[in-house]
């Protein structure tokens, strides 16, 4: 297990911002950098190149070898095979296409790469190192203009054998109700996402700009209509939950995203939810948390993908 | 490795017979037996002592010993704790609560005993010799009074942390709708169990007695009324199916239980719903397939328990 006191390098790859960091065997993110993903044009080739370069950057500023760097591991935003190492396509970054990154990376590189889904990514940092240590069984929601989940079962990633498991937000509330991203309609994601959060908002206070934060801020102040506005959310949140908890019976859910800050505001509503409408094994059981490794989540994601995949 | 070649002892216990069998190393059951539940009072006692002395009898029959039986395992309606082997409750069969029964058992009969809820064991039965065969990732849904479902995730049974998981019937359908026994409202099994299909049926065919079977039979002969009772319950079982899809992105969806001989009738409807409705890969990797085994599933499902427990 010589592997265990390496370094990895964690990469984030979002439709705006590409976050880099070098994590330490303990999962501290010692160096950051980022770069601008949209900068790179629309073939993915420019891009992956920068990564690379910003990855050789990291390990030189702190005079690594290739010896001390057990892998990277690299976080997308959309369908991901992760055991072939294929990013499938990604929504929200055009040009990205059953793209054989892995392989690319380990080729310019002469490291190992493993590649993930973002969400899954977070869920594996925030088991590892931050809400859900030491939890076998937990669901990673995150919530920000989509809504979606990474799931930790039987003690292992559950990623569904499409690489597509772990949509909640793609779960429908009502059997009416607004046409969602996805094709379908009456998504959890249609009345939970920022999106139409931003709507409400701007109809309860009525004030077009209002943000999300700025109810946020009211609500932290004991502003009642801002802490009705968050008890409304959570109500909504926790019938989106109701489903998955029956299903899966986590002993904890970990709530992240720009949202999350928010949690507390939203938490009883939740809860009070999820006791009257679950069954009495899965509401005694289950726990609501904030997410605790904000930003840095998916990096320190990479570590433990890295960490699980050595062990194997 | 020498167990693959010794035989288990099914036991299948419901609310009104209990179901026992001989079953072969490749999954046939040889002999059967049953006995009335109800029969034996309302302490679990008695109820047990008969089942081992049906064990017994069984394997006496075929002039087997001990050394012959790899192991006898159990199926419970309800809350069992399949690590502890104790039957937490049985919301059907009074006096069961926190019963030791795996070290009662194995006490009494000095064989290697397993307990674990009845639709995971059916669900074990399907996915090794049945409908789920070779498949990582499946729903094992069985549709009668109650909705319920055993998951096989990552090549496993996932049974949850307070061994309550697979509870597809208890996610709303809406959030505003009949009250369930489960304590909830809305439960997708207060649209598709058997009372309220029974109910929908009396009322389209204005016959107070006509049973599912009937609706069967006249479906089966062409008759337009019986096939649109059918298409419609199918509609309703892909909207119960879509959050389990697109949160677990299985392979198969097994459908068991009394209902799924109408399955033929419902297929085309729910495959509609789910090709509308959930996400793309989800959509295009999900099959919809009857249960193969009937009422022995359970007993079956047992040997693929005790095989793999006897593997680890």
């Amino acid at each position: 297990m010589t592997n265990i006191s390496k370094y990895v390098i964690g990469v984030d790859i979002g439709g705006t911002n590409v976050k880099l960091g070098l994590v330490d065997p303990r999962g501290k993110v010692l160096l950051r950098s980022s770069l601008a993903t949209k900068h790179f044009g629309k073939s993915p080739e420019a891009l992956i190149e920068a990564i690379c370069e910003a990855v050789e950057a990291l390990t030189g500023k702190n005079r690594l070898g290739k010896k001390d760097i057990s892998g990277v591991g690299i976080g997308l935003p959309g369908l991901v095979d992760a055991d072939k190492g294929v990013v499938r396509m990604l929504p929200n970054i055009p040009g990205w296409a059953e793209v054989p990154l892995r392989r690319i990376m380990e080729r310019r590189l002469g490291l190992s790469v493993r590649i993930e889904n973002d969400v899954n990514m977070i869920t594996l940092g925030e088991w590892e190192y931050g809400a859900g240590k030491g939890i076998e069984n937990l669901i990673c929601m995150t919530m920000g203009t989509g809504v979606g989940a990474g799931l930790i079962l039987n003690n292992a990633i559950y990623r569904g054998p499409g690489f597509a498991a772990g949509e909640i937000g793609h779960a429908p509330l009502h059997q009416k109700g607004p046409v969602c991203g996805c094709g379908g309609w009456g998504c959890f994601e249609q009345y939970v996402g920022n999106k139409r959060l931003q709507k409400d908002a701007a109809r309860l206070f009525g004030k077009k700009d209002i943000s999300l934060e700025d109810v946020s801020r009211r609500a932290a102040e004991g502003k009642k209509k801002a802490l009705k506005f968050w008890a409304q959310v959570g109500e909504t949140v926790g019938q989106g939950l109701i489903g998955p908890v029956n299903i899966l019976n986590p002993e904890r859910i970990i709530v992240g995203g720009g949202v999350a800050r928010s949690l507390e505001f939203m938490k009883p509503a939740i809860e009070k939810v999820l006791k009257q409408r679950c069954m009495k094994t899965q509401a005694e059981m289950v726990r609501i948390v904030p997410a605790l490794l904000g930003n840095d989540a998916g990096i320190i994601g990479a570590q433990v993908l890295i960490r699980h995949e050595n062990k194997n």
